[in-house]
């Protein structure tokens, strides 16, 4: 080992000997936070019976507060993660939050989960969307996550239609970017692929390399992009786009990953619990408006956020359940509904509406 | 609002803003940390030119420290998992580590992998165990994560067959609890249930379980879990034990939850790399030994282990891959190939062996 060699060994133990030293006071200070977690805790059992323990909003404000002060060298979002657990882990032991997601393990709705409660949340499968509701108005969750948005796999709509028979809020939203796959079976002709499988929101999703790389090749809706993935098994002149998890489930080769147009393909998810939450300072709202479909009835209920300033972020339209020619909306908007010009444009649209429920105000996904 | 409640408010508010400083105080700590980090990176490339950054002895050294000096309120495992987290974000701004795992996505070896190396490593699904070991041999991924043990679709051998023709080094070891779920199809009479499938090692590890809640069932072994949830879609009589993930692909029902009869069911992963990895103080060795399979081959291998006081954590035989007759055998022992009683162990193992390889030393799983 040279003299150089050696000053370098010296400094990196010097460093590490740093390193250590920095861990000890973060050590100390991440049960510091803890105890003062507890306190939080002990103080509000003595205000009320059933307090609230998780608090959106604060966590959304400390998350953005990390990310505006930060400095690097970890990025924004690096910092902003390790808070996330940091939070999850002092909620955990005021009391720990039980999530049911829609399952099974595994799936994108419990990396949902888990990216909003942060590793030290108890998540629970669950089969069905109902159920989820159920749990959640029953208390034996905590909170719910369900998908809402960009899923190939129709859930969407089911996720609202539960909306339209339950009283729970949307308490938060969680944004998680999706990727496509694309497969062939062991008896595919690789260089003689003529028709390509999926749900037609992937295919929608793959469009442009699909028109670089398969030109010529048709293109099938089928219901999912799980069933694309089964039907290709015993095929010679087929492809599918699904997942990583369907190809491994049908023993199918990926020969290119990734494939969907937009790199920030994102599917969205909604948080459901009991409570309504607070403004955070950087809001959404979501509503569920029902009106008889007569001509103008959307206008009317559109009319009054575009007079306000307000920024809708989605709009679906579903039939009601069991009148005839009567629909429901769901609006997403920006805002929170302690906003004055929120409330505002609410009550001009009342008088159009057969029914009109703040589905709840909610912070921002912040990551 | 009472007097009191007036009171608490305020606490809260100020218990609130002393969370807020000790939140800046452990920001600032970690941009400090990795800061020393990247001069470690820096130091490191001074000396040699490609500089190892992954150091699995140390960091399983700052976990126990971690656990060790841990006085609470956050346990052990909480803070520790904090630590990987933290370590893991330090990681990726020195070097990025690149880790190949047995695919798909949202898989046990998923979970493994981000356990080990923690939410900023680059994990990416690879679809053989093959495969996983040549992409970690070319160095287009830093570290592989494998099955070893305990699973139930048999990956276990395919594993150990592989460390025959590669000379990659076990540099880490994962371990995982694993559920077993109960199900049935739309088909199935519940109250009729004559044959359970399953893959013979789930049967085995649901056995008491079954003895209690369905004895009278006949238990049918198939070739995977995967296999039986298959073939009971259709079925009237029968139900089986498989992941949540093989309910959901074949849209089955999930009837009893968890029913493993040991909560501590652990699977255990192999992290293999390129390099050897020095001692961290609480570690273990793999060796691969292949012996002729005379009477007594493997009496003369074991002895040697029993006279230095070597614990043996766990021994597989295989075939050899093309010599009738002879046998390899995977040993795990307590201890680092650093240690002398080691050394002299294998030393006295070496005459009795048509080949004796060190797979690795590695520090026993802290989490």
């Amino acid at each position: 080992m040279s003299h150089d060699n050696q000053r370098t060994s010296l400094d990196l133990s010097q460093i590490r000997s740093d390193i250590d030293s920095v861990d000890i006071q973060i050590h100390e200070l991440l049960n510091k936070r803890a105890r003062l977690a507890e306190t939080v805790a002990h103080a509000k059992f003595a205000q009320e019976e059933n307090p609230l323990f998780y608090r959106p909003e604060r966590e959304a404000q400390v998350l953005r507060r990390v990310m505006e002060r930060n400095e690097g060298p970890l990025s924004d979002t690096t910092v902003a993660r390790l808070f996330r657990e940091i939070m999850s882990a002092c909620l955990a032991l005021e009391a720990p939050q039980s999530i049911a997601f829609l399952g099974p393990e595994g799936t994108f709705t419990q990396s949902a989960a888990l990216k909003h409660f942060g590793q030290d949340a108890v998540v629970r499968p669950v089969t069905t969307i109902d159920e989820i509701f159920r749990d959640v108005e029953a208390g034996s969750a905590h909170y719910g996550v369900v998908p809402v948005e960009n899923s190939s796999e129709g859930v969407v709509n089911h996720t609202l239609d539960c909306f339209k028979s339950s009283n729970l809020n949307v308490i938060g939203e969680v944004e998680l970017r999706i990727h496509h796959q694309f497969m062939v079976s062991e008896h595919t002709r690789k260089d003689s692929i003529k028709q390509i499988y999926a749900h037609q929101q992937a295919l929608a999703q793959c469009r442009q390399w699909l028109d670089v790389h398969y030109p010529g090749a048709e293109r099938v809706a089928l219901s999912s992009n799980a069933e694309a993935a089964r039907r290709i098994r015993t095929e010679w002149h087929s492809a599918a786009i699904a997942s990583d998890i369907a190809a491994n489930t049908y023993n199918l080769e990926v020969l290119h990953h990734n494939i969907e147009d937009n790199p920030e393909n994102i599917t969205r998810f909604l948080v459901i619990g009991r409570e309504k939450i607070p403004a955070s300072g950087n809001d959404k709202t979501s509503l569920l408006i029902s009106a008889h479909n007569r001509a103008g009835a959307l206008l009317n209920i559109l009319a009054p956020f575009a007079k306000n300033n307000i920024s809708l972020t989605s709009i679906e339209t579903r039939p009601a359940l069991n009148e005839k020619w009567t629909y429901v909306f769901f609006v997403d908007l920006e805002g929170h509904i302690e906003q004055e010009h929120i409330r505002a444009a609410i009550d001009e649209i009342r008088p159009f509406a057969k029914e009109l429920r703040v589905l709840g105000s909610y912070p921002v996904a912040v990551l």
